[in-house]
């Protein structure tokens, strides 16, 4: 039976391209997303129609049970999650605080911070029966400070850094790798950067950048990374790292 | 008519002092918390009878309209708040995944993170308009990174840490001070560590130290920095600023 | 016998006001600086006239033993140093790595970097003795991240604030309370922008201001803060703390 | 003609380690270290054993010219050195204020800091001209934060990380990859731990660990997160990692 690799919020970008590099690997891919039916249909053709395995499944992630049920079911249906990516986060776009209402606030908070410590409290006491288990957490920006127009956002992802230093101090020792990779600028993706500035003007930005010349992260070559942190020896883990392309800086540098 | 000061969390530590130091500076103090009639009319006692004038209230933070109404309320009976000093928050011990509930995990986020939001949403726009105030906001070592067993409290924590650096660019142009004070050590106070621990034994611990040797953070000295901070000028600000004992480490060193 | 303050960097700006703002308050001040005698004796004239007292030493700080010989004749001379206000650095300006030659890298490390460590190994050995005393160290943003074009300075003051933080960790429990102060923006100071971009341009700007606008820090007002930290208690001393105008965005912050 | 892998600091740990992972890839490995001919020997034999190619090096680092002319040498006869590895560093073990003196408090830069400038002084200018290569920057706990007894070591390569930083800055568009290694703990290394508290103790105290409890860090799979930096595609660079055993604490957290 193959080892299963469950990807929480599997779209176009980062979780997608997750899928696909880990089942190269031979993992069985189950991918959740909240919506289009057909989008996922086609990720998991994509997946099989190069030999690997996959399973779709639409849910609402910040509905009551709707995390729980899911891995409940997946142990039992496809076996032991091996490996966990966690691409769920909510980014508003720029708000103050007069655009941002409190039910928008707390939104963040389920879909970011309280979905993974939902998944946390079902599947990690799994991975420590089982003594091994990787748990790998997209965050962004906005986890490392709060910028203006990110109230909601920063709050949530900045909580959810330090709640997964938390689950790393506690399950580390116990064979769980907790990694929280920090995607520090935009990602090449149609459904969030697509949908954010419109497909054709994504197509056009990209057409006008030079030969070698890249500045939006592109999810297949992130996906290389979170490939490594999983398969990384226990004597040599990684908790944090940062991800971003030779053209942006760091969030700590001024331009 | 006095500027008011409110403060969110008054007991008989942090809340407490700051209340009686700024009162001693001519501001009519607004003390709110969440039980205690007894505590909170002693405080307001206290503070009268060195000259000041005071104001208690009993009010559940996590309530829906529950600071909300107590704003309007201040505002309206007491006049414009110049000063909010924020001190509430859940620190609930050391408690591991198994013992973190859900509802615990909620709980953590709607005391510590939510409140000062929902503080936010109806305070600084009064402030705005006014030109001018400060939000000085009581944070701990968990706000910088999670340790073990701090699953709920750091995720609220670290969150609110970045909520605060939220709101700071937003409004600092606009006239409003937001202040975030790491306390990284245990304070000397009867309604929190005296719980935690026991009265008697805080009391032998204290009379245990020698001579100028402090082991304890002392709310009357952490009051000072707070009534600094309130009074620096709009050309020097600060945003954070760490408080610990000189036989404290930080929590950035091993021992 | 006055306690001794002295202040290493007294020119124009946060050196000289500090000096002012301690001379107000009891304190003997030795100001030291390496050139512009004439400018030196009119700090020393200015502190007279209101009722302080002070000395003026020029010293070149990257020399062997200027600073040794300098804290042994004060001590001699004035009597023991209570405070010691570190406000050297070399900020080259914006250079790359091309303009950068390795002279200039050491220079900037000479004076940063070294010249606080030989201050503390001559300095911190005498106040253990004492049982007391305070090292401020102006720090600025490049100690925080390494901007493009900062190479030998964020190289020299980013090391010298984790020196800071072993100097804390080793001396704060003996009574010496070490604090390093983040001035995150530029200071008003004739002898530092003044300097940088001329004094009549810098005049123009200040005039081009609205009433309340402050977009310069001005060194009268960081020198309030920096005397509130020199009067901490021991049960809530702070080892780091930023300073900002209200219109400056945080180093950590994007516009 | 292969790419030239260049390591600085290429003892029997992470060093060497990384040179063989290299190889495996087709690397000509050239290694420097400053001491013991047999064993740089040993190493370059093993690399040839296993079908790889090497060339060692005796070089001390901090005199003048040694790394310039080590790396005009090796372009010159060897070929474009695609990757440097910076291993070298002073961790001077656990010294006080009284123990530190100026000559080490200068060693421990010039080995850790100012070496890392001459190689980028003289390095990068060829990898801009040639629009790509990679820097691997082997760093430590002690460049997050300075704890007690590190006052030197911290200095340095705290100074060094900003120095990264600001590298990163002016070189990523340009097509040069930096990156900053944190190795968080002790790494299970003949040279540097076996030196420090001798083989048998290491030995026996690795005898005494359970199956599959790691509680040094293993060069051979930190050598594994290294080529995979080396490898990263444009669009998702790092700049900072960390690496620890699954049984360590990070820094950041407290036992």
């Amino acid at each position: 039976m193959k080892d299963v690799c469950l990807i929480l919020g599997a779209g176009s970008g980062i979780g997608g391209h997750v899928g696909k590099r880990f089942a190269r690997e031979g993992y069985h891919i189950v991918l959740a997303r909240r919506s289009d039916q057909a989008g996922l249909d086609e990720l998991v053709t994509e997946i099989e129609q190069k030999g690997g395995s996959a399973t779709g499944f639409l849910i609402n992630a910040v509905e009551d049970d709707a995390i729980e049920s899911l891995i409940a079911r997946v142990e039992d249906e496809y076996g032991p999650i091996k490996i966990c990516v966690f691409n769920l986060g909510a980014q508003f776009g720029n708000l103050g605080l007069g655009q941002t209402s409190l039910e928008r606030f707390e939104l963040g908070w389920r879909l970011t911070s309280l979905a993974l410590f939902r998944v946390a409290k079902c599947l990690l006491p799994k991975m420590v029966e089982r003594a091994g288990g990787a748990l790998l957490v997209t965050s962004a920006t906005a986890a490392m400070r709060g910028n203006k127009g990110q109230l909601a956002h920063a709050a949530a992802i900045g909580g959810r850094r330090l709640l997964c230093q938390s689950l790393n101090a506690e399950f580390a020792s116990q064979g769980i790798h907790v990694a929280h990779i920090v995607v520090d600028g935009a990602v090449d993706s149609p459904d969030t950067l697509g949908r954010l500035i419109g497909k054709e003007r994504l197509a056009e930005y990209k057409n006008s950048l030079g030969e070698g010349e890249y500045r939006l992260l592109e999810p297949e070559h992130i996906a290389e990374t979170y490939y490594h942190l999983s398969q990384q020896h226990p004597s040599a883990w990684t908790f944090e790292i940062d991800l971003r392309t030779h053209h942006d800086l760091p969030w700590w540098n001024s331009p």
